[in-house]
Formats: structure tokens, C-alpha cells, sequence
């Protein structure tokens, strides 16, 4: 058995509980594979959803964006955020409406966000992103240079309330309506990268 | 021109604003293309956010869950929650770090669900939500009974703090980075069903 995360009352799974993991392997798995999360916080009382790419180092969480975005800026104000991961693995068709269903692999965080400042920190961060979209691209790239390093910020979260919640499997439906003449099973979801399209944009005359 | 919904201070896109769009068309394009949604509001202080499906008729959405959930109870005591509805469309690799992006297609809403009461309406959406997963699959299934419709909450959203987001397109370099020899295209993305696998479980003995 691996570390794991302790659960809180707010993390601890109150309903379907067999689903849910707290351990680092699951956790850190399920973020790895995924690129995207959904970030949510109040601001200016209202809540707010931003769909951002998330990457992890160690048991660290990080996005970036614009420096003046304004989700940002409330994190900076101390507004504590949720973030969700949820890969998608399958629909699940049921021989009843009721019991229709998806596989997927989800995290649940809970925290606070803080900016990173301290410029190693930051690279190392970028290179993480990097590396996590294409595999070995941070050795061609042009790095960031200051004034790009000034208009991003990047920002992190130290897990700690988190959970993992997994799905998979066949439907499972009453059993009287095993014998009903209806197709039941798993289609299963994939994301899938297609044939890369290289960019034939001339350099601009500077 | 198709309908578009009102723009607000909340939904006005502050950042990018080009690829800001809040016309019917696209907007409902994306929520039906898309199946997920991430739903954000405070719970007891606290921001989370849930992953379920969405589906929509009309101008109004959908989504349902466990009658008990704390989300949907929290919006019944009249929590207002966001929705955003995100559709990974590529990679973009661009010759420097900072101009890399995703290509995506999202939608950002803003408001108050409401519970579905009405008999004839929660299986008019639960047929749309079917419908939505496998076209004429609820002709085939078997349908939701008294008991299911009692333990199954359909919460609705009627659209109107809405907008939606593209980015599309090779990426955007700095026109000196243009000359650098690294690899810069889009690599595409597209959720892809795979073989279905046909539940063989077998009758369980009533």
C-alpha cells in the first residue's frame, strides 16, 4: 500500500464510498494521465469555473495563466479553491434508463492556491508542463524569457485534501431486468491524439 | 446571425475577448457536442465542484444526480453555481514555451438550477439525456419507475449568463522565433468511442 491522503469531512466520499481512493498511486495516476482540471472559487461572490491545464511534481499541484487574471488575483486575496480532474473512460448502458452510467477516474482537491515567485522554482515548473504536454519538448524550445516570466503567473497547490473516485466495470442493473432484450455493455472513451499538423505559417518579416 | 444570449459584467470576456462568442449557435453546439460538465458553488463556505453530465433542451440545461446530493441540496437552499462545458480540440505546439496553447471549444455559465418536479418533464429530460448517450436508446430501455424518479433529482438551469470560448488554429509565434528549427504544429484531439464490450454478466437468481 502506498501514501495516502488523509481524508476529511469534506474530502470522505458520503455516498457510493467503495468508489473512492486516497492514496498517493491512485491520486497522483489519475492527475498524471489527465491535462486538463476545472478550478473553482467565489469571487466577488459569485461562484466561478476555469478550465485550465494542471500538472503535479511531487505532491505539488500547478497551473498558470495570466498574471492579472482574476481567479487569480482572488487566490492571491486568499479564496480557497476546489479542483477537479475527471478522465472519462466509458458509458455504461444499462437494460434500464436508471442504471446507466460512466467509467472514469475522477480527483477531488481542496486548498489553497499560492503563487510561485522564486524564478527556479518557477522554470522547473514550466519544464515540468512542458515535458508532461510532449515528452523531451523543453530541450528545443525557446524558454521563457523575463517579461514572458512577468506576464504569467504560476500557482500551487500542496495536496492535501484530496480523493480519487473511480468507476469502472459493466453495468449493473436489477436482476429482473437481466432478461430484458435490450444491448447492455461498455463503450469505451478514448482520447485520441490525430495525425499532427505541422504549421507552414512563413516567419513574419520583422 | 443566430439569437445570442445578453452579455453581462460577469460573462464579458476580459482577456482574449476575440475569441469570445455568445451567440445560440455556437454556444449550443458546444453543449451538445460535449457530454460532461464541471459545476462549481459553496457548500457550507466552501467552493466544490462536481463533474456530471449535462445535456440541454432549448435554452434550458440539465443535469441530475442522487436526490440527497449536497450540491443539489445546496442549490435547493439557493446556491447559485457555474457551469463550464470544455472541449480539448489540440495541442498547440508552438517554438517557444510561452506561446503554447490548447485549441478548445468551452462554454461558461452562470445562474440558478431549479429542481424538475413535474412528472412529465423529468422523463422528457431523462429521454433527452438518453437520447443524448445513444440516439433511440430509450425506445430500447427500460424506464425510470416511481421509485428511481423519487431517489434521482433532474436539476435544470434556464441559460442566460452565458458565453463561450474558441480558440482554434496553428499557434502564434514571436516573428524572430519563427527561424528556430523546432517542430510547431497542432497535434489534434478528439474523444474516440472504442469497441463496445457486451455485458455478459449473467441473470442473477431473483
Amino acid at each position: 500500500m502506498s501514501e495516502a491522503y488523509s481524508v476529511t469531512e469534506t474530502t470522505r466520499l458520503k455516498r457510493l464510498a467503495k468508489r473512492a481512493a486516497y492514496d498517493h498511486e491512485t491520486v497522483h495516476a489519475i492527475l498524471d494521465e489527465a491535462t486538463l482540471c476545472h478550478v473553482s472559487l467565489t469571487v466577488d461572490g459569485r461562484p466561478r469555473v476555469l478550465p485550465t491545464l494542471q500538472w503535479r511534481v511531487g505532491t505539488r499541484l500547478y497551473i498558470h495563466g495570466a498574471r492579472k487574471n482574476g481567479l487569480f488575483q482572488a487566490m492571491r486575496d486568499g479564496a480557497e479553491a476546489a479542483v477537479a480532474v475527471t478522465l472519462m473512460d466509458g458509458w455504461v448502458l444499462a437494460r434500464s434508463a436508471f442504471h446507466h452510467s460512466v467509467n472514469y477516474r475522477s480527483v477531488m482537491a481542496i486548498g489553497h492556491f499560492v503563487e510561485i515567485t522564486d524564478p527556479d522554482e518557477q522554470m522547473a515548473a514550466y519544464q515540468a508542463m512542458m515535458d508532461k504536454i510532449h515528452p523531451g519538448r523543453w530541450d528545443q524550445v525557446r524558454w521563457p524569457n523575463e517579461i514572458e516570466l512577468k506576464q504569467t503567473a504560476v500557482m500551487a497547490m500542496d495536496l492535501a485534501e484530496v480523493s480519487a473516485k473511480v468507476r469502472n466495470g459493466p453495468p449493473v442493473d436489477d436482476a429482473e431486468d437481466y432478461a430484458l432484450p435490450v444491448w447492455a455493455g461498455v463503450v469505451p472513451l478514448k482520447i485520441e491524439r490525430g495525425e499532427p499538423i505541422v504549421d507552414t505559417t512563413p516567419a513574419p518579416i520583422i
